[in-house]
C-alpha cells in the first residue's frame, strides 16, 4: 500500500490558508482504530475558524494539523482489537471522540465527555485520501445513503439532536431558522411525529423551503408579530416546544414567548454573546423550562438522523451546495462565504 | 351572628395607607365558599405594592379591596354545596384561585391557570376578623401545625416548590439566597433527601442560620470564588441542582456557572429586569436546563411543606418576625421596612 | 321542535334484546350540557355485555337505557353555560365524562377519574335520534373527518393511547394484535415516529392489512418463534416497547420477552383472567417495565388520533365493517358475531 | 511480600463443601485491578447456592473458584493504568463487573451489562486473606464507614436500588418484607424524603425494627386486611408507590392492589416461579405500573447507601448477624440456616 498521500495541512498556530500537500503519511492506525479511504468530505464554519486560528482554535488544536471532520468513507484497514467493524464497511465519523470511563460517558451523555478529543481539531481529520479514528466513533451507513448524504449526519446532527431534547412527538413546535440544520429539524420534527411544525426565518425563499420540507406553516418573523402569529395558530396557548437554531438574541426573545406555559425552549444555535432575558416574565412565572443540546446524541442521533434521511420529507438537495475537488479547497470557501447555498463538498 | 367587622381597606385606585374599619360588612358566601374567622395573617411585599399601588396592582387589583393573604383561622359556615369542609375546621389558603376547566387546571398544573384570580388582591383577603373564600382553595391544617406556622405555607411554598422542581433526593444542590424562603428551601432540600447542601449569602449570620436549618455547607458568596468553592466540593463536576432564591443576575449567572454539565437550575426568585446570560458556554455547550416556579403546586406543594414543617430540620423561629394587632398595621410595615427580619404577623 | 324520537331501549335488568321504540322523549338538556343530533353510531362489544346483562352491566348499567357510545353527529342545542361550542358543530362524544374534581382529573387523568360516568351505559346514550351529553365531554371534529370515521375515536383511541404510553417516537416498537385496533396502534407508531414496527397475529391476511398500515415487519408468531426473530431484526437486542392489543396470556408472556432489557411493555387489551407472568427472568433481572392503559387521555388521545386519521398510514376502509339502519339493529349483531371484520355502523 | 495466603476454595463443579486452604496463591493485577487485603466478607445465599451447585451455579461458575463478594478491605497494591485509587485507600467491591462497552454500560445501566461478570462466581472473590478486582469495581469508603457495615452495600444495595426506582421523595410508600434487605429500604425511604412509610410483614417482631428504622405505620399481613388498612391510612387512595422485598405471589397480589391508580410497584425480592396477577383489575384499569430492579445502580446506589448508613434512620445492629474467623465458615453456614437473623461476617 501507498507510505503518502494527497491531503491538506494546517501547518503552523497561526493565522493562515491550508496547504495542499502530496506528501503526507498514510496514517498508522493504533489496536482500536479503522484506516479510512475518504470519499468526500464537507466544509464547515469550524475549518474557517482554525484557518484563521480564532480563539477557540488556539485552545483547541495542535499543529500541525490534518483539518476535516465531516466526511464519508471506506474501511480500508481495522486494529487488531477492532471487533464490529471490518474492511470494506462504509462509515461516518463522529467528531466527539469521548473517553469511555468519565460519568458522562458511562450515564448516555458521551457527547458532553470531559476529557472529548475533537477529530479534525485535536486530532487529524478526514481533508486527505485517508483517515483514520477509534472504531468504536464510527458510524455504519445503510447501503441507501449516499457518501455526500453521510458527510452530513455531523453537521446536521445539531438539528435533530434538538428535535430529540424537545420531545415533539404529538405537540406543536417553532422552529426558528431555516439554514441547513434548521431545515433539517424541520424535516426531523415530522418525522418524528410533531401535530404542527411553525417554521420562521427572515428571508422568504428559506421559509418556501422549508415547507417542501414538511413546515405546516412558515412565518416571516421581519413581517410579522411573530409571538401573536404562534398563539393564533395554537388556540392562544403558543406551542408546545421552541427549537431556536439561529443563536440570535432577538430569535431567542421572541421564541421564549412563543411557548406556550410549563413548554419547552431548546438551543442549538450558538449566540455569540451573552444574551438578555426577560427570566420573570418569559420563564419564571410561566414556568418554561430552557435547554441546549451540544452536538449529537452518541448514537441515537445518527440512528434517528437515517430515519430523517429515509423518511418522506427530507429533500437532499435543498441542503446541498456545490462539489470541488479537494486541490481546489480555496474555491469551495470563496463558494461559502460568497453566499452560495447548502455544504460545500470536496473530493480527494 | 355580627353583621360588621374591623379590618383593612384599600379604598381607591391610588396611592395611600390601608384604611382600618370598624364597619365593613361581613362577608357573603357562595354555595361553594366558606366563611373563616381568621387568628391571624402574615404582612407580604405583595401588600406593600398594593399600598403603594404600583403597576401590577394597577392591573390586578379592584378597589375598594381588603388585602391580605398569608392567613390561617376557622372555618365557621360553609356553602350548601361544599363537601370537603366542615364547621370548626383549621385551614390555610391558596392564594391563586384556579378555574378549574382551562388545560393547565386539568392537567396538574393549576398554579398557573390562566383565568387565575387572586385572594386579597382580585379578591378580598383576610386583613379582618373574617374572610370568605372558595372551599377547595383551602388546605386542612393537622393538629400539629399552629396558625403562625399556617401563614407560612403561601409565603414560603415558593422555596418548597423550588426543591419540588429542582427533584432534590439522592443529588447534591446549590441554594443561592438565606431569607426566610431560602431557609425554608434549604430544611426541604434535607428533608427530602439531598445528598448535600451548599447554602450560599452575602451575610454571614443567615449562612449561620443556614447551617442550623440543615445546609451541609454555607459559604459566603461575597468573599470567596462560589463556583471554584462549589466544584471543589463536588469533585470537580459542579452540582447536580441550584435553586435560585436571590433573583440577582449576579447571583444567577454564577448559580449556573455552579451546575454540573447535564444539571439543572430553578428559579424561584424573581429578577426585577432582564437577566444577560452566557447561554453558549453556560447552558447550551453543557446541556444544562434552566426552569422556573411560579406559586406553589396545588396541594403538592402544601403538604410537602407540612412534613418540611414536622420535620428535623426546619426551625419555625428563625423565619418569624414580630405580632401587632391589626390596627397596628402600620407600626409592623415600619418593622419589615427597617430591616428587623422574619415575618410580622398581624392578629385581628 | 319534535319531542319525541325513535331509538333502542334496554328496557329492563336482565337478559335480553334492545327495543326499537318510536315514542322516546327527546333528551332535555341541562345548562351545561348539549344536544346532539346523531348522524351514526357505531356498535361495540360492550353494548352486547348489555344487551346479555352481564356482570359488569349488573354494576354499571342503569334501566331503562338508550344504549350506544362511539358516536358522531351535529350540535342543535347548547345549555346556558356552555362556552365553546355552539349550534352546527360537528362532534364526537367521549365515553367517559368525568368528575372535574378528584385527584385524578385535577392531574391529567381524567379518564381513570374515580367518580366517572359512562355514556351509554350509566347514562343514556346515542343509538337514536338524539343524544345529550355534558359539552366538555365533546370532541370537535375538523373538517376533513366523516362522522363514520368519527365513530372510530372511542373504540380506536385505546390503541393511540398504548402508542402514547410507549412513547415510541425513535424507538423499535412490537405491536401483538392486528384487529381494528392493532392495525390502529400500528399507523400510529409509524405516525408518531417510530423508527421499526414488527406486527404479529395468527392471521395472515391482518398481518397483510397491517403492512398497508405501516408495520415494517409483520410476522405470524404462531408459525415462527417470535421471541427469537425479534431479536434478531433488532440486533440482539429486543425491541424497546412493546404494545399488547391481544390480552391473551401467551402473548403477553412472549411479549415480555421480547422487550430489551429496561424497555417497557403496554398492555391495551383487557385478559379475561389472572396471567401468568416469569416476573424473575422476564421482568426483574431484566429491569423491564410493564404497565397499561385505560381509555383514552382526555384530550390528547382524541387529538393524536386525528392526527393518525389524517396521516399517511391510516387506511379507514380496512377496518370499517358494515352499514345499517338503526332499526336493523339484530343484523347488525348478527354480522358482528358472524365474524364480518370491522366496525358496524349504524344509522337513526 | 507473602506468596500464599489462606482462604476457601470451591474445587469441582459438582455439589460439596469448599475446603479451607493455607496454600492458594495471592492473586497477580492485571494494569487496571487493584490488590485487596481483605478485613471481612459476609456469607450470601448466594455461597451457599454455588456449595450446592444449583443450576445457576452450573452456567455461572468456574472452579477452581474462591467465593466470597459482599466484602470491605484496604488497596495494597494497584496496576500501574489505575489512576483513582492508591495504597491504603479503604474499599468495598461491586459485585456486577461491567464490560464498559455494550448499550447498558454506555446508558447508565452498567448493572444490567450484557456482558457482565460476577465477582465470587465468574472471577475469584474474597473468602480469603487478598483479593483482586477491576479497579474501578471498588467504591471508595468514608472514614465514618465501619468494614463491617461496608459489607451490607452489595447485599442491602438492592433495596436502596427499589427504594431509587421507586421515587418516593414526598410519597406514600409500602414497603412489604422487613427482613435486613426491606428494612434498609424502609431507612431508606424515609432518609429520601418520602411522606409516609407502610412497613408490612408477617412477623410482629421485624414490624418492631421496622418502627425503629423509620417505618410510621408496620402492619402485619397476616392479621389484617393489608389493602383495606393500605386505602385507610392515605385517604382511600392506595400508596403511591409500592416496594415488594418478598418475592412472595400473595405478596405481589396484595401490594399490587395496594397502589393507587396511576402509582407504581418496583419489584426487589425475586419469585421463585411465575406469579400469577389480574392484570386487568390491578394494572390495566387503573394504569398502574409494575417495574423491577436488579443489583445495584452503580454507582449512584452505592452513595445513597452511604448516605442512608450516615442518616438518623438506618439501626446497622439490628441487621448485623455473628462474627466467625473464615476457618469456621461451617458454623457461619449452620448459623444462617438455623435462623439466626442477620448477615454473617467472617474475617480471614
Amino acid at each position: 500500500m501507498q507510505k503518502t498521500m494527497r491531503g491538506l495541512l494546517k501547518e503552523a498556530p497561526r493565522p493562515g490558508r491550508f496547504v495542499y500537500r502530496t506528501d503526507l503519511p498514510v496514517p498508522q492506525i493504533d489496536d482500536d482504530e479503522v484506516l479510512i479511504k475518504v470519499r468526500c468530505t464537507a466544509l464547515c464554519g469550524t475549518d474557517l475558524h482554525i484557518m484563521n486560528w480564532d480563539d477557540w482554535s488556539q485552545i483547541h488544536v495542535k499543529t500541525p494539523l490534518i483539518p476535516g471532520h465531516e466526511t464519508a468513507g471506506d474501511i480500508v484497514a481495522v486494529g487488531k482489537h477492532v471487533q464490529n467493524r471490518k474492511v470494506g464497511d462504509r462509515v461516518s465519523c463522529e467528531t466527539h471522540i469521548p473517553c469511555g470511563s468519565c460519568w458522562f460517558c458511562r450515564n448516555g451523555m458521551p457527547h458532553i465527555c470531559e476529557n472529548v478529543r475533537l477529530f479534525g481539531a485535536s486530532e487529524n481529520g478526514a481533508f486527505a485520501e485517508y483517515t483514520k479514528i477509534r472504531a468504536d466513533s464510527t458510524f455504519l451507513l445503510d447501503g441507501g445513503i449516499s457518501y455526500e448524504a453521510a458527510c452530513l449526519f455531523e453537521p446536521m446532527g445539531a438539528g435533530v439532536h434538538g428535535v430529540e431534547r424537545a420531545e415533539v412527538s404529538g405537540k406543536t413546535v417553532l422552529v426558528s431558522g431555516c439554514g441547513p440544520i434548521g431545515l433539517t429539524a424541520v424535516s426531523a420534527c415530522k418525522t418524528f411525529g410533531a401535530k404542527l411544525v411553525i417554521a420562521c426565518d427572515l428571508v422568504d425563499q428559506r421559509l418556501e423551503t422549508a415547507r417542501e420540507m414538511g413546515a405546516d406553516i412558515a412565518l416571516n418573523s421581519g413581517t410579522c408579530d411573530l409571538a401573536a402569529e404562534v398563539r393564533a395558530r395554537t388556540g392562544g396557548a403558543g406551542v408546545d416546544a421552541a427549537i431556536d437554531v439561529t443563536g440570535a438574541a432577538a430569535a431567542l426573545r421572541t421564541g421564549l414567548k412563543c411557548v406556550r406555559a410549563a413548554g419547552r425552549m431548546v438551543c442549538v444555535g450558538l449566540p455569540t454573546k451573552p444574551v438578555e432575558l426577560d427570566l420573570t416574565n418569559d420563564l419564571i412565572y410561566r414556568e418554561v423550562t430552557l435547554t441546549g443540546v451540544s452536538g449529537r446524541s452518541i448514537w441515537e442521533t445518527w440512528k434517528d438522523f437515517a430515519a430523517v434521511l429515509q423518511g418522506p420529507y427530507f429533500k437532499i438537495d435543498r441542503v446541498m451546495g456545490q462539489r470541488f475537488p479537494l486541490e481546489d479547497f480555496a474555491k469551495a470557501v470563496e463558494a461559502a462565504e460568497g453566499g452560495v447555498p447548502g455544504k460545500m463538498i470536496l473530493y480527494p
